[in-house]
């Protein structure tokens, strides 16, 4: 069975053709500068890559060029050869919490929630129109980064806010990266071969942080709250902070308060500490050419995901599991090592050699921790084909 | 030698006149509302309590009225038999770590501190210029409530933000309730006899929450920041918080930023949850009526002091002595409690025996607790005192 799975953010759009009969990835790819001067896209499959620079204005451009491909590289006969489209949506507020087969009434709920996280949902449902069109007859399930958060008690997801704050407007912990985080605890399950522990799992990319408690499969917590640029310092965001400082720096610079916010989100974390960049790749090679800069921009990144494991680790009473996951987990041996080391007194031991070669799903903690520490790849595409399956065999 | 300790803070000013040869208390007041209609004040000394209304539109009446019922009172037989003033100052920016005998230009430097916390520095500097009036000649000594989180280091006390909002404007971690804290250290020390130890020290009179992680004497980390609504949840504050709720609440209730923040600190905490009151003790209350709103209250309030607790455990790198402080914390042997069951799995144990009937001094955790916990009263007024002694003995 042939499902194709797609993300669609920030001017990028992702696919992964899987064959769900063995979860193998046929062909992958994607699409950048949508809309954009110098627009392209890369495919991969085998051994092969193909890289092209043509013009798409839209997602409606992308979907029809994907399908040619699809067609002429000889993936596919026809779009009827795809019996799915599972399809990346960022929010479904509080009212989706499992995949859905999409139908017209559910895009235009989707389209109220326009005022959580702006222009990814603007993206979002221009890319579910598109893929209706083009894919026309091809069942599309929206897959949701929320939904994993459903579990979350309220006295976790409501803020210490005025309670009509959430009643009249929707201000609450929602959570981002459900879908990385839903697949590292079956990818856990599968490693242990039960279903009852105790999971602290741990994402970064190059920009973003979130951190989830896990229990018995459902999430208890998690670092992200009503918007992406929250919780644990990023690459360019605060996370969160004492509101206080917002107003004092209105009056100090002069600018109003969307313009402090811009300041907060996107000239601060990584970058606004270290001065030089938001990634924490580059941060970490200058740490090691002796940058005082990056090295107090890494240390509190480090200290902040320090925190939320102390946390998570108290909330849960102990833990069975920690994972690393997101690319740049997935190479910086360095930054899981000085995590790990700083979580000595919870009985946290890393083994230096597993952690300079870790293979996928393969722990990198010492014999004698208390907790198992593994690295596992974060596989987004592949959670949304599967719950795409799930829900297209009913 | 008499050594007088004040405290003006929010239309009240505190006194407490020591002995100090054994620092046993002679007398002690407040004088309350300030500037307002009905002001009186009380004072109490041996087992006699005096209340009277008396009319003091400012600091100058009340440092008179104070000098003149300490002479009709027979505590003293004029001004010169007090050897010093300690004069409690909120806040001493990244310029006064000590405490010091206020000179001219100190007070004039203070002045230039009133964009942090204005009010209250506004009402610190006009008593400072009333008892050097009143009491002239008496040195005045300057105690800092900043002073003891001179110790974090950069990467604590500098926030993920851009780094000008430091080097321009002083926007960093400060720290508040300093002075208890150091209390605190000074009163483990002797009950364990020792000058090394890991200390985390948790604050909470009926609005405020402070917590600090303390090592060998010196504070690594605290839970207030920048300003004194910062960190975890308290009475009317909702503490740290993602910054993008402000902007998405002043285009829905059509409020200016300023106006959103007094929600955050006045509407928010403990009264914007339960919505019925900010004090803590009120909302025990309510949780043992079953009122389900105050429930949730109290788990979010708990829930935030135990997170700091788990941080610092793991900052500390595991800890020696827990001291729960403040008249809430005094008083609530059940808040207590459910914060230490909470953190059974760092090995914490409580003795509910000793947690029902607190001695000062006296620890309340099991003898197989893997920490020392302890209820310790919080006597800021003596700790103002003491370094006021330490200055005049030079």
């Amino acid at each position: 069975m042939n499902i194709i799975s797609i993300k669609f953010s920030n001017k990028k759009l992702y696919f992964t053709l899987f064959n769900m009969d063995d979860e193998s990835v046929i062909v992958t790819g994607v699409f950048e500068r949508i809309g954009m001067p110098n627009s392209y896209y890369t495919i991969s499959y085998n051994e092969e890559k193909i890289k092209e620079e043509i013009a798409f204005n839209d997602c409606f451009d992308v979907a029809r060029i994907l399908l040619d491909k699809l067609i002429s590289l000889e993936f596919i006969s026809s779009k009827d050869d795809i019996e799915g489209i599972g399809y990346f949506i960022f929010h479904g507020k509080d009212q989706f919490y499992k995949s859905v087969f999409l139908k017209e009434n559910d895009i235009c709920q989707l389209e109220s929630f326009q005022d959580f996280i702006p222009s990814f949902m603007q993206d979002n449902i221009s890319g579910i129109k598109a893929f209706q069109e083009v894919f026309f007859n091809i069942p599309i399930i929206g897959v949701f980064d929320t939904a994993f958060y459903a579990s979350m008690s309220e006295d976790t997801y409501l803020y210490s806010v005025p309670r009509r704050w959430y009643t009249d407007y929707g201000v609450r912990k929602y959570g981002f990266y459900g879908i990385v985080h839903q697949y590292i605890q079956n990818c856990v399950k599968d490693l242990l071969n039960r279903d009852s522990f105790k999971l602290i799992s741990c994402y970064i990319d190059s920009e973003d942080v979130s951190i989830s408690a896990i229990e018995d499969g459902k999430c208890i917590d998690t670092s992200m709250g009503f918007s992406l640029s929250s919780g644990s310092m990023m690459g360019t965001s605060c996370g969160n902070i004492e509101p206080s400082i917002i107003p004092y720096i209105m009056e100090k610079e002069g600018k109003n308060a969307s313009e402090v916010l811009d300041d907060l989100n996107y000239n601060s974390g990584l970058l606004g500490v270290s001065g030089v960049t938001n990634d924490i790749e580059s941060i970490m090679t200058l740490c090691e050419e002796g940058s005082q800069d990056a090295i107090l921009a890494k240390n509190k990144f480090v200290r902040q995901i320090v925190d939320y494991i102390a946390q998570y680790y108290v909330l849960l009473g102990g833990v069975d599991v920690i994972v690393f996951t997101g690319k740049a987990f997935e190479k910086l041996g360095s930054l899981r090592r000085e995590i790990c080391e700083k979580l000595f007194s919870l009985g946290i031991k890393i083994n230096l050699d597993a952690n300079n070669m870790p293979q996928r799903g393969v722990k990198i903690s010492a014999e004698d921790s208390s907790v198992l520490v593994f690295v596992i790849s974060a596989r987004e595409d592949l959670m949304v084909a599967r719950d795409t399956l799930k829900v297209l065999n009913g």
